[in-house]
């Protein structure tokens, strides 16, 4: 088994590096123009995980040459503080793109401070304005990462996905709405099932996908007898399980069983090394087509 | 078979009447408090079909004593124009609801003339931000008349949407996407997919379906060989096909062949008399909707 499973694994790390590749070419094409692309992520308390996509983000800044501003906030600030910070970013020419990292502390209404960011500089693409564009097929919006990242996925191993039977299993907005208006676009043009957590028989609806996408924060719930031979499957889930035998206590799982998953498909993503890495290199990606429709100058 | 398909007809018609029998008690509440709900349909050119679609709302806002202006502007009528009026409809304070009659002269960008209506007058829904308000599941927006239409047919033919297979054959921001955002929203819970022209085996992902929305325009596609036994057929379809036997000289037929597959469903739409009266119906309820939320009387 273990040859078929090395040939079928698409290497996130791989695609994420030449979509970085792509970035580098972006920006310096905006330098010719004296335009240096700017992202301001904004973390409110300290929580760990958080701590450490900021840093994440922050280097991928540094390495490609774009501006990053860092910007950390007590867990204490109230709303009408952090929205005022938004506010002051919003007005900002050197800030083409602006992040909050997610979750914020409990007595913050998310929402709220997602709709007090510029759509223009909404590179997260969870403002209103950006979710309308996405359903309306409108390029000049930004797209959530993580689907972004997945569709990329696809189109880098080659899968074709006109026709196709597509299943996505989770309703959020951040992954499985958006990943379901992707797919069922012109030009992507596939047949796209949302299934989630009240769907009736979903082990017999993820049978019937092409490509399948599980994005439920589920540990491994995805079993072999889930998915059709020669499946395409796309995991998004990133979950803790505990593991004393690591050092850290716990390791990384994805939502599906990718030991006994792997084997039958076409084409499969890892955890980790699959969806993770492209997620921040089309953060990257937005960031840049922010500041070009800001500035206008490529 | 004639039993069996009289039993199982939705009727359209009996529906809404009962929408617009609870439409009368709202309008009834608004006026204790004063209020008279108003509606401005927009008018550009001469277009026969859109004439009668027109009257037809004027005439329900009457039976409803719902304020109803009706704004007939000639073929030649510019954007900007249309935009102006649209501009001043939106100061009014006695109109509440604002609708540009579909589809504007071919020299109107119709996105543009969607955008200009205040979104809390948009009782069409096709705002974007309106769109994302379905797409977020928040209930201070407009849902598109037809697919809250399809959505009431289902729940007054006490049709159980949780965890069932919907099937939803157009990929429009008129019907087929809106109509997934509603069967997959929290509450309704149907498993939703989209298929579309693209599609592979349309006949074979439209035979999973428990609930069957046909909202594509080709007259009698989905034959008996399409839908499962004891499946529920929503048909949207409103297509004139040429028969010199009537008076006029056609007739209209849905998407779905309705002898044919009538006998197979648990509960099946007529064409007309199913889906067609409910889209005014539900324009009466935004239009209510609307009165309610800009004069916070009731």
């Amino acid at each position: 088994m273990s040859s078929s499973k090395s040939s079928n694994v698409i290497d996130g790390k791989a695609v994420a590096a030449a979509v970085i590749k792509e970035c580098l070419t972006e920006v310096d094409a905006l330098r010719r123009h004296n335009v240096v692309p700017g992202l301001a992520v904004v973390l409110v308390g300290e929580d760990p995980a958080s701590k450490v996509y900021v840093g994440a983000k922050a280097r991928t800044c540094l390495e490609l040459g774009i501006y990053s501003r860092k910007i950390e906030l007590p867990a204490e600030t109230t709303q009408e503080e952090l929205i005022g910070v938004v506010h002051d970013l919003n007005r900002d020419p050197a800030i083409h793109g602006i992040l909050v990292q997610s979750p914020p502390p409990k007595h913050i209404d998310e929402e709220a401070v997602i709709r007090a960011i510029d759509p223009r500089k909404d590179v997260d693409g969870f403002h209103p304005e950006n979710v309308a564009k996405l359903a309306l097929e409108d390029p000049t919006g930004f797209v959530p990462c993580t689907p972004a990242g997945c569709l990329r996925l696809l189109k880098a191993a080659g899968i074709s996905t006109t026709g196709a039977d597509a299943v996505v299993i989770g309703r959020s907005m951040i992954v499985g709405k958006p990943m379901a208006f992707l797919l069922m676009a012109k030009g992507t043009d596939a047949t796209v099932t949302i299934a989630h957590s009240r769907s009736t028989d979903l082990p017999g609806i993820c049978r019937r996908a092409d490509i399948l996408i599980a994005a439920v924060g589920r540990p491994e719930m995805v079993k072999a007898d889930w998915v059709k031979d020669g499946a395409v499957v796309i995991d998004v889930g990133i979950n803790r399980v505990d593991d004393p035998s690591t050092k850290k206590g716990y390791r990384l799982v994805g939502d599906v069983a990718y030991d006994e998953v792997a084997p039958k498909c076409r084409a499969i993503t890892p955890v980790p090394g699959g969806v993770g890495p492209m997620t921040i290199a089309l953060l990257m990606k937005n960031t840049l087509q922010a500041a070009r429709q800001q500035t206008r100058v490529v």
